[in-house]
């Protein structure tokens, strides 16, 4: 027996790229998905990917309405949209991944100074952080889990190892120069994501304000007990998907290449998801793309004191998609990798 | 002295090409350039290629303002906003090169079947179709020129001498498969045109519906006096400039390569701005990114009773830009090559 | 109990493709991969997406150690290399399922007209060309498959019920304008596969001299009692994946969509793996990449008397490496879609 | 009078690159280029780009007849190749603009521990290193100017100006995490110049082993009397051309824009390819492709006390041809900007 899942705002890269994983999922069913825009319109008609793979049209984004259809619910909506719509769902009983930044933050005034005011205070405050390589204890019996951010997740995941690890010279900045694929702006319509205003450039944006660094230093200061402080600088690749992130950390010493591998290990060697590169060898968009893997690899400079971490993500998969459906494989005790292990598409 | 000229409508990517070319012309001077969009703001803010390059900023699309600051106008709008400015423009007047498609048709019943009314049919009837190569005679004087599109300057350069010799097959269908990068769809906001929706890409679109049909036919018949039968299909690259035209051209008989290249040569062998390729060579776009020139090959097979024509053009310099430039040199008595000759930019 | 198979020639982009889609497999086991080249190398080394998925090391192409190890073999050699490897492995009681053309043809004189001398003409004339939907039924007992080409796939899904209908003109020429991914060239080194060189580009290549032009011809004969008179003019586009074929079919008289329809419905209306686009509906790359479908679309034109198909498919799935395990999947007695149902990756 | 120039090693990127920007130079004359490789072949057939543009073809790399041809040669051989090169044609009376890495070292010693030992030291010392708005005034008399690398471009003209204004925390590690895009591994066959290997991709490499790293710190202590401490990362970019880098400075105390804008401008401010964005622009790509500029933004951070500069040149313009002409330009007593106004090619 099949569990019922759908999802709320599936009209977005993101909701595309739930609707293909869940196609392939063995233990859960896709009974309804929504768009607001697109009522009534076959989601084949939209998605030519999906054409025969989900045979669904979207309907209304009626919660009252999908909560009869389903057991748990993904919701793919934009920021501050989703608050309301996650607290109907969980007033209705409903099981929720929020893939918004809504449901992400345990500091309500730190959430409200960077998006607005909640209006849910109280479901935010139980609400999980969806991160399961680092916080997998909480998430089986969470009634809201916040899906982490891309970026975040491409970060948070090799930093928080060696913070944990003692090694990090205390009081240092870390740079983390990132760099996303397209996709991660969303497909909704805007200059800068234009084809010709992408292809074949290169550029850095919201440089020093962008909203997904909060969220980072949150959780690794939840993860380490430490708070670091982190100049984060995204970028914008000509690539569709995908996030390379580079991350240069100060050590309090010389360390050992050993040293690194091991606080790594410690936090990742029994995972699925995280992939730890042998010493020498880097990540690669390309050993990542459309699957839920994070590579992770490192080099050590500068008399061995400088440690640079790299990690490579699909942005839709584990830094969106794929976590969510390894949250959900989570609360519904699936196995985590269930409909997970698709191998990258490269080239 | 140099001759001052305008711009209406320079926020797009044809007006953007423009202001790139007339930076480097020697002997004309951009005075005013238009956007009623982006009244006030600094080209360099919305082009930061043109910095230091352009110093002007956008004005409003005020006719009477511009007229008092050019002598000869360049009219970048969408198809139908063009025709009232162009006659405005007239009036005042002033020359005017408009490249959009209002004044390309010589027939009007064929330009309103494929467009809306034209409310300035006699204007229309004196405009000139500015294609040099083919119809440079009548361009020095002309008021008004309807400046090519990009898939007919395409289409028209390799075809036309073909027909003219008289090989053709006649009642014959002739097969245009032709592709153009994205630029040609324009900047604006639109699902099409977005990265990651034309990125890996590749699609056919408008077939057998496409307005820029009408227009080569028309001309194709002007120029050699045969209505040719063309199946017209446009196909959407994932570059960003570009147009490749595979042209299918079923012969009347048994032909040499050596009466292919003389009918081509006749029509071209004088001509700067195009390239005949020696036999075995092809075009790539590569070869004529952000130049003006139009390559041409072609293949013979079949036993030599199909011809296959290649052209290969950049949409926004001799499909769009360059050849307005090209025009108005012709226009205004200059060298026609004038701040035309720079090189493809490969890679 | 998994049935053991293997791949020789594992280290291009087809082997890649292979191991891709075999781990992903429920019914079989790859238990050895080789590849001259780099024996002793762990696969995770040359292809990055694979690590912790395959984690086999190359092997030397020794065919006796081979055969010990699986009891289905693919072969993704050069052509030529593949003849006597092919033989080798069917003598020692192998199936085998090759990659290359040098088990395609029925015609061995054909074969060796346009590729070198056959030395292993009696296997030649057992072999079975590999494209389930049209010869399903000789493949489960076949011991050894020529798998198709791209090209050839594109092309003959959509033409060959065309042809079947009796709708096209007798005598005409069918213009076959096809244009490919970069893939298809392979992971060899030569300066037209150079990044630089392809990126922003496109052209057309090899036109009237493609080995794929006789492959298709001789099929399509096969299938339909007709010999088509084809132009085939492949293309290379910028991106990695995909082929999309525009196929312009001369009729023998006024037809209606309906009848078009009808004659592929006939064909594929029970095949998963071709998807039959709507009316109005085009194929485009993105719906196809990394999946194992063929969409076809359709045009009419000039009063109905021409017929455009377009067809899409990814030339390293259904145009090699997924057809491949279709096959496997039919000599196997296997599920035919086993392992082969991942949507396809979009954006 | 136009002065004779050549060009020794002209089949790679750079040598075709400086062909496009000479042909449209006014005051010199291409009257030869080589290469070993493709003696007797037009340019046109290697580069049709260049057709009826260069009418050269290539001739073999003989120093004497070159040196018969011309004043000035440019050298774009690879490095080690050039050493002799460049002395034979010195010895010859020539002028030379070289390209490689072989003259761009002032230490010898440091020269040979990261390339190999130089056979020419007494040219070396003579040489004068190309980056004309920090070191204009040697380049006039130069006998042998050394070009300086791409990376280094990107690096030094930012950063040098911050490292003089003093402002600098001192012994603090400067991040450099450039990224570059694929035409600046030369059109040398190799496996990651692949276009399935660098498309949708995006990797660091050659991480705390560049050989660009001591050419840039050499540069900059020259330029400032400081020696900086920095750790320089180069990343792999899915585009043709162009250098964006990140430049993370730690400052000595919190510092106001006006500070670092006054920095720069006391630098730059008189500087035709140098352009300093306003406060909150950032550069692009897409601004500099196919021109000489040189954007340069910054943000300031971490409560001011961190700068971060970006800039963005095309690395075969100002990062190596273009550049090689500026020189020239200077060598010869002719306008430095000659040949160099061409605006960037966007989209």
């Amino acid at each position: 027996m099949k569990t019922k899942v759908a999802i709320i705002g599936a009209s977005g890269y993101t909701g595309m790229e739930l609707m293909r994983i869940l196609a392939g999922h063995p233990h859960v069913e896709l009974t309804a998905v929504t768009s607001r825009q697109h009522v009534g319109v076959p989601v084949a008609e939209l998605f030519p990917s999906l054409r025969q793979v989900v045979e669904l049209s979207f309907m209304d984004n009626q919660v009252a309405e999908i909560a009869g259809l389903a057991d748990l619910v993904f919701t793919a909506l934009p920021h501050k949209a989703a608050i309301e719509v996650v607290a109907e769902l969980h007033a209705a009983g409903k099981r929720v991944i929020d893939l918004s930044a809504d449901y992400r933050f345990s500091d309500r005034a730190l959430y409200e100074s960077w998006y607005q005011p909640h209006t849910a205070p109280e479901l935010l405050a139980q609400a999980v952080y969806g991160l399961p390589e680092l916080f997998r204890a909480e998430i089986p019996r969470a009634r809201v889990v916040g899906n982490p951010g891309c970026y975040p997740t491409s970060v948070i995941l090799p930093l928080a190892p060696i913070l944990v690890s003692g090694l990090v010279a205390p009081e240092s900045t870390i740079v983390v120069d990132a760099k996303s694929g397209t996709s991660g702006a969303g497909r909704g319509l805007s200059l800068g994501s234009l084809y010709c205003e992408v292809n074949e450039n290169f550029k850095p944006y919201k440089v020093g304000n962008h909203r997904h660094q909060p969220e980072m230093v949150e959780q690794l200061e939840r993860a380490s007990g430490l708070t670091p402080q982190l100049l984060f600088v995204p970028h914008l690749l000509p690539v569709s998907r995908g996030i390379l992130s580079s991350i240069y950390v100060p050590l309090a010493r010389s360390v050992t290449g050993a040293e690194i591998e091991a606080a790594l290990a410690r936090a990742y060697g029994e995972e699925t998801f995280v992939r730890l590169l042998p010493a020498g060898t880097l990540p690669t968009l390309n050993a990542v793309r459309g699957s839920n893997y994070c590579d992770i690899g490192y080099v050590l400079a500068a008399e061995q004191r400088s440690l640079i971490l790299f990690s490579a993500i699909d942005n839709l998969v584990k830094g969106a998609a794929g976590q969510a459906v390894q949250n959900m494989n989570l609360m519904l005790g699936l196995p985590e990798t269930a409909g997970l292990l698709s191998v990258a598409l490269a080239p």
